[in-house]
């Protein structure tokens, strides 16, 4: 897997978690992808994919872990936890403006460097949103 | 990147999107990661992130691609087409029933021996569905 792209975001900290998140910031993808880019708009959702960059390895005693926010011991493929057997996240993040190859974005729970692996069209889920589909 | 399993299903085709497929199959997860499973419990929705093992190398040409569906040429990351510059999936998926190391699923829109990166807890868009939150 190579990145296609960089977040960029003045927080030093952030949101937990993209639903809770009203930070903005800016997708920057590398030249030779931003012709991908069009198609995609202002108001639209996005999902990201990328990568945990910073997370520590994973090993067997990771498969459970306690989420500070529920304080329950919770199996790693139901939660969000960034410390996971592959460091792969995945946001849904509403798209502000597209300029070029940057993306200006809202609801961001990524560091400021981190990797992009792919950015997808958001697709509703049937069972909340019977209508709609692309 | 590691697998930490496969999705095995008996189709030849699959369904163009997780959207729009009743397939089921199953999800089986290596025993070195079974023990992340706990907590996931049929009814429920997951996130699949698979590899598109089967897809061609991408090359500059693929930045925009006309899906046969709206037959409208599309900048690559606003659709869902399996030869993307990382050849990375993501689809919803309905639980069934887990038993050990075996998810059974429906909505499969992957192929039989698709290598799973990660299985994550499925949550719905705030916009979509205010009140739900995990």
């Amino acid at each position: 897997m190579t990145p296609i792209g960089l977040v960029r975001v003045e927080a030093e900290e952030v949101p937990r978690n993209w639903r809770r998140s009203e930070l903005e910031g800016m997708l920057v993808i590398d030249d030779e992808y931003s012709e991908g880019l069009a198609d995609i708009e202002p108001g639209q959702r996005i999902v990201v994919i990328f990568n945990f960059h910073r997370s520590p390895e994973f090993s067997a005693e990771l498969l459970r872990q306690t989420p500070p926010h529920t304080g329950r011991q919770t199996g790693i493929f139901s939660i969000c936890s960034p410390v996971r057997p592959n460091p792969v996240g995945m946001s849904v993040l509403e798209v502000l403006e597209v300029e070029g190859g940057t993306v200006r974005v809202r609801g961001l729970d990524m560091l400021d460097g981190t990797p992009i692996l792919d950015i997808k069209p958001y697709i509703a889920d049937r069972i909340l949103v019977p209508d709609s589909h692309r």
